[in-house]
């Protein structure tokens, strides 16, 4: 009989996100143990400590992170809290020798995620990756399969690109958004980076954005609109365009579109909960997902299952660091067009050469009242 | 820290579904232990005996039945052999005081899986139960939800349902088919499940059944078709109607549609087998699952799960075994119509009171050559 | 300057079907001039009376179908009453020697509609044809264009194809029911003579229906119901089966798919009226036709246009009446099997050699009360 | 029997649209008559020489343009030439006192596009229309019953919409694209109608393009692309992005997304030539329309219909001249940032106040080879 290793896991954060990392480990990720998690949240520490299968699976519970990352024999971090302490929390864990699994963006500050990724380099023998959980999912998978390999659509040149989240009428969103980065970094670095897998690491070299305020009044104080369309020029005759919405009334939509000089591949285009349509006198209805969670539950479980692996047999991470760092600087510029009115513009190296300064004043009186 | 009880399991049969209950159980079932493994096949032997996983979860690995069933602990056994041994199998788990779960059907003789019916009757205290994945299928469930709970679409009365099988070109399903009864007791009998769910146990009242051999000519010498349609009237203005078929050339189409006084609920009549769609000079296409481990893998997850739960916390199992001699006998109904040319006729107590007799040669006579 | 020749229609019958056959002609039949219509009923008479379109069109108005086939120049009559008198009235324009396009069925009386037949085959310098929409219509055609040219599907052996109607709560259905024929006779003739084009002729061998009465408890009276479900073996391993529907809640829901040897043709299995889809917070929803217009408007411009050219051209009809004749025979075996509940069968030649009695006692107490 | 009147027609222009112009008038406007076409091309002359139908309805035909003005009787003339010479042929036909059904757009340059809505503005008696399809268009029009008239969406406030033309390998289409003005101008103009139409006639703020040439090299000369994406935003917090492209590979993939507070309205997302599906070894794939004829035949006999009868009761044509003007003041901005690489802007009066130069290096730089 073999000896059957696990990989001790600490998990650090307990919102949504983190309890739904935690039931991954335990029930998709055979190999994980996980043996600690840490909230600084009162609320979620009486969660946790109520929760029988946390009990029943030996969970300790932290509420200091430092704690935490001295539990014995811990192996690996995941770190779910609000982006604002992703970088802080990842680097402790690298300083301490833990492998990393650090929610998308590693910070909205590019000078603090790099430092991430320069901590990381450091220490080659740790495992430590961003999440960006598209990455892991068996349609986008099949996408890349098509275009990269079986080159179904000639050469790739154009993307399409959405995120759109339901509207959330419960305010937790809002509470959320201010300390997540405005909403081409928080919503639209998935979709780069798709398009950056998709026509093959492409150097941006201009773009420009614009946004509206329709639902979330609050978000004015930081600037922020619940609705902003980009575009993106990419040098060599490439080019992207992003929807980021938070106000769907429908459910979760997210698709992207891959357009090809053979083709195109559409991913998600008629997003559907399930299988299942009813029909009576409105017509011919489907549901569709209500959060990225019931789109991506299954992706989130693989990202574990071969970041586990990748500890386990010492092979690469499936992601490197580094394509989070060039996503997080597209996001950015996008952010910063919007916030300007203006074109940011970059060189055929991809350093920025042109960025316009924000005009409050004028984004706002775009807004609808 | 609380005790953390994982249910012990002896999985019998490890031919391809066998396989997958084994991955299952270890990925998605995280209070159950896969302790010991059963085949009687030396490649299955060879192939488990080499299997890193199954080293490294300390798998037990056994030729003979009865020996698995002295397994130091063994709490369960999950029989996923070909039909014609799930009788026994069962009985034997039964009497030796474990539960069991049983890939359907429990036989294609109803007095020898009435025997598996009284045996678990006497012993209540063992949780036994019949496979029927649909009813752990998250659209399915839906379905029913929007039928039974919500009465969405009045008062059901009509259910069309197809189980469609890729065209196999292996050979696998001419050798596997021989063993696992005729096409409406191999295929359909999950399509009048579903009935039986969703028009609330109706009473069958006759049923007639024709079919064609396309693809398989060496499944005449077992009288079996490779295509057949079935229609069953039942009591009270209710009615089915079943396509069973061998050689789908586009995938594993397997849909339903439930149709009710006020509306009609379908399931999965356009499958699809992810969000992905090509589109290129010759339209836009989407691909289908090849098989049902592609449409069900989450429902025999749901189905683990929940079986377990009732072990842990004595509960009653998901679906009581008698349902399953109720769809066995409407199959085997249909199959004797099919083979007879003739209405098969039930009373309102659901006693068989006509049968025709096979008549091998007309049957014969209708197939394609 | 060239001459343009347009024939000279008279349509009787200004029910619904009636008065668009009239709007065709005169909108999408340039070669085509309505100089006359009929009724008998007085209501239909004023309404025409004040149609403005007929004025100015220039188009008489008869009570007397006899005076009408005398009309000044008449060529040809367009048959749209109900099916009791389609018979009649094609037999006296033929009788006049013009040409003839009658509704389909020409009877729900097989001998009467052959005498039709009879007549017609006697002058043949006429062209008289009894019209079956589906033919004419662009996806039907390019499902016979792939299936039986391009032979995309392999060898096609089994069809299922559905005729349902919107339920109708006007009693406008009810009224016309009754002086329509029984529900295979009425609806099921399409899905028959698509099932005849697709499977290239096949010979009936048996068939068994069965059918429920779920909203309209007037058909009772003529031992009607609302919604039926029949299957026929056609000898050479060819089947069909069929679902006839009064009640769909949704809209007009009218498919077919034709399976062969290779592959699988489906013809608008998600039905949808148009190219708009409304999302908000019940899901994606599409509307559906609500009834056969417009669903096959298109088609029926299509057959007038090619009647039409058939006698400017004096070219064959482009489907031969005799067609009909063996439909309407297997939807009155079906019908007939719905009737006794037992199976009617053909001999090789396509000959009846069984066909049950009406049991009408047994057919009733399956209805829903 | 009253007096039917049709309105005699002149159609200039013999190329692929002027005879579906003159098939369209045949066929659906049963009260206009084509009495004459012209053309100055030698082969379209022959063709029509020869084309049995125009002998037949008694077209004349004409090289002349003027003395087609002359031809007895003549009420409307039909432009349907390339745009180049639109605005001088309407210019004549209102100068004769005709009225005039003009191809879009009236001309790529703004001040002769003002010229013909000022001579039209000074004869009010005579109907001229520039012909915007999509207006006419079933889909298009339920989308503004529910969105204006149902506010099944809430507030509109974006729209996404795309022009995608199927990829042309015959030369064809770059002969043709050299004369109707760059992709923006030709290929968006509806796009952006259909924004003004959904939106409520909103005012343009900024707007930003980037294009691509991948397929069509010709087309650098006249600084064009095959693929291009532009973003307008529109004051009060309104906005629109389009696509257009010459390059599909699967068909003429023409869709219009409008998105309101409360929900959101998709035109033709999913493009389908017919109900067909083929279901083989690939998949499921239907076809896609191949082209604006197949998409919009029936809007084109709707808006004849509909402009006839403008004529025939002295009604508004049903859609003002002006619209077509501020449809192309955008459709030129955004070439315009095309060419220039900067954000075009207007104030809220929506007069341009900064508009980049075109850079044409820059712009061809980005192109691929």
């Amino acid at each position: 009989m073999g000896e059957f290793r696990r990989v001790k896991i600490g998990v650090v954060g307990l919102g949504r996100m983190g309890r739904r990392h935690v039931y991954n480990l335990m029930y998709r990720v055979p190999r994980s143990q996980v043996v600690a998690v840490c909230t600084n949240l009162p609320h979620e520490i009486e969660w946790a400590q109520n929760n029988e299968e946390y009990n029943d699976f030996g969970v300790a519970i932290y509420e200091d992170y430092d704690k935490m990352l001295q539990h014995p024999g811990i192996e690996a971090v995941w770190v779910s809290t609000s982006t604002d302490v992703h970088a802080i929390q990842s680097l402790k864990g690298i300083e301490k020798g833990l492998h990393v699994l650090c929610e998308k963006p590693l910070s909205t500050d590019l000078d603090e995620s790099q430092r991430v990724v320069d901590a990381a380099a450091k220490k080659p023998e740790l495992k430590v990756m961003a999440a960006f959980s598209r990455r892991f999912d068996a349609s986008y998978r099949d996408a890349a399969q098509k275009i990269l390999v079986d080159r179904a659509i000639g050469k790739p040149f154009m993307v399409r690109s959405q995120t759109g989240d339901l509207l959330d009428t419960t305010g937790f969103f809002v509470r959320y958004a201010t300390r997540n980065g405005s909403i081409f970094v928080d919503c639209a670095i998935h979709d780069i980076d798709l398009t950056l897998w998709y026509l093959d690491d492409p150097v941006p070299k201009a773009c420009w954005a614009t946004g509206s305020l329709q639902h979330h009044p609050e978000l004015a104080e930081s600037h922020d609109v619940d609705n902003a369309v980009g575009v993106v020029e990419y040098w060599g005759g490439k080019m992207a365009y992003y929807l980021c919405s938070r106000t769907q009334a429908h459910g979760h939509d997210v698709s992207t579109e891959i357009t090809g000089t053979e083709g195109k591949i559409q991913v998600n285009v008629i997003p559907r909960t399930n299988k299942v349509v009813l029909c009576n006198k409105d017509g011919m209805t489907h549901e569709v997902e209500r959060e990225y969670w019931d789109r991506f539950e299954h992706a989130f479980a693989t990202e574990a299952q071969e970041f586990i692996n990748s500890i386990l047999h010492d092979t690469p991470v499936p992601l490197p660091l580094a394509t989070g760092q060039k996503v997080m600087q597209i996001a950015r510029a996008l952010q910063s067009a919007l916030w300007s009115g203006e074109v940011t513009r970059w060189n055929e190296k991809g350093e920025i050469i042109y960025e316009g300064k924000p005009k409050w004043e004028t984004v706002m009186n775009g807004h609808a009242k």
